[in-house]
This record gives structure tokens, C-alpha cells and sequence, in this order.
């Protein structure tokens, strides 16, 4: 057990925890797009995937800006988060619904991001590291605008499909 | 396993994980709120206690008005949130950033209650249900002023104490 005496060490613990939960996102990502039902999801999640991707190579570029090798930290809100997602997918859940479901984890897990991203990139700035509050700056910002997009696929296509 | 088909049934799977997930953390709040440095967190960790027991009350006031029973099912990522804040509070974090670690996992707790009560009153919504949409709202609305007043507590203080 390390000692957790300033920012910079809650910083590197916090970016274990986010690099490990984006590894997991990764690893589930395809499988849940399997089982959705409309194909503008879908594409969505592919979109999301190859973003996810790219997030988890921008915190290794972080942990390497701080010269420190990438390492995990089990992530287990992450875990809880995608047991939750499994759970009701494992339900007998029909086509009309499935879509409704899926959004509602997922914005779920983009929201969890928005916090861990959102308190890291407040780190980096009273760290003074402005290159690493920029790139942390630019997955916030890519978590919101996911998030932004299930609710636009909610609104126009999801949730009116499980009401008929 | 009951067969989800509506947004209804939805509707009440989302309802009885953010009941499970408030009850846990009224659970946990007071053992959270013992650890924390500053008076200034630990009123609004005090304060947030009594207002996530109102929560309780009005997710059960959901239920009656759809004439069901409060019922509780395992809430997965809450589990795993708070799993996360524990780990934490058992690691050797100095006095000077504990604070900071502390509103980083809440700030996680209210993202994933903002994500949930969303979905519920879209849903309420959606279920042309006003009544029930208007009282989720008042719990979204407390929510993102919680996460607010912790945003605002980590910028005047805890943050500063941190980078001492």
C-alpha cells in the first residue's frame, strides 16, 4: 500500500482506475453492440469503440508525459457498471426495448467518464500541467457528445419504438 | 425472470436499481462523512445524507403512484462505486488530500444518480406520466446541484489544501 499524499498521487491512482475501466469498455463494447436492435445504435457503438480505442492510447500518452509506464488499477465501478448492462441483457428483454435499455447503461458508463475525466483534468490544472489538461480535455469533451448522441437516438428513434 | 416488453417494464427494473442504490448509500454516507478533513464537506456530505432520504421517500411515492410495493433490486454499479470510494478510505491517504479523494467518488455517485433519474423521468415522460416525471425531476434537479456544490467545495478548498 503506497502513500496517498498529493494531488499528483491521486492523479496517478485516479488514471489507473480510468485506464483499466477503458480497457474493460473496450473488451465489452462489441458485444453489447451484438445484441442491439436498430442499426443507427449500432453504428454508434462502433463509432464509440473506435473512440474508446483512441481514449485508452491517450491516457497511456499521459501516463508517458508523466513518465510513468501505463498500469491498471481494477476499476470496480467500471465492473459494477457493465455487470448492471450484462444483467439486463441476460433478461428476456424483447426487440421493441432492447434499444432503451442498452442507451440507458450506456449513458450510465459515459457519465461515470464525465466525472473521472472531468476531476482529472482539474488535477492536471492545479498540477500546472496544461499539455496534460488539454488531452484529458479533449476525451471530456468526446464522453459529453457521446453521451449527448444516446439521448439523441432516445428522442428519435428508441424509446418511440418500446411505446408502440 | 420476468419478461421486460414495454418501457413500463423498464421503467420499473431502472426504478427498483436507483431504490437499491439510494438505500445503499444512505447506508454509507455517515461512514463516508466520518473520514472527511474539512467542516466545510462534511456539512454537505451531512446535509446531502438527509436529502438522499427524502430520495428514498419519493422513489417510494413513484411506486405507490404505479400501485406496486417498493421493492429493491440489486444495484450492481452502485455496489461497485462505493466499492471504489471504500478502497480509497482503507489506503493511506494523507489529511491533506482526502477531501479531494472523497468529492472525486461522490461527484462518480452523482453521475450515476443524474444518468438514472434522466432516464426515469424521460420515461416518465414518455409514459405520458407528468406527475411522476415532475417528482424525478425534483431528485435530477437536487442531484446536479449536489454535484455543483461539490464541484465548487474541490475549487475553494479542498483542492488548494491538497496542493500544499
Amino acid at each position: 500500500m503506497s502513500k496517498i499524499e498529493s494531488i499528483k498521487d491521486l492523479f496517478m491512482h485516479e488514471l489507473k482506475d480510468i485506464y483499466h475501466a477503458e480497457k474493460q469498455l473496450v473488451d465489452e463494447l462489441p458485444k453489447i453492440s451484438k445484441k442491439v436492435s436498430s442499426s443507427e445504435l449500432k453504428s454508434a457503438l462502433e463509432e464509440h469503440l473506435k473512440e474508446t480505442e483512441e481514449q485508452v492510447k491517450r491516457v497511456e500518452e499521459v501516463f508517458d508525459k508523466l513518465g510513468e509506464s501505463p498500469k491498471a488499477e481494477v476499476c470496480q465501478a467500471m465492473k459494477g457498471l457493465l455487470e448492471e448492462c450484462k444483467e439486463i441483457l441476460k433478461e428476456d428483454v424483447s426487440s421493441e426495448v432492447i434499444d432503451a435499455a442498452i442507451i440507458a447503461s450506456q449513458q450510465k458508463i459515459e457519465h461515470y467518464e464525465i466525472a473521472s475525466y472531468g476531476t482529472l483534468a482539474t488535477w492536471a490544472n492545479e498540477m500546472e500541467n496544461k499539455e496534460i489538461a488539454k488531452l484529458l480535455g479533449i476525451t471530456l469533451d468526446e464522453e459529453k457528445q457521446a453521451d449527448e448522441k444516446l439521448n439523441q437516438i432516445a428522442m428519435h428513434g428508441a424509446n418511440e419504438r418500446a411505446m408502440k
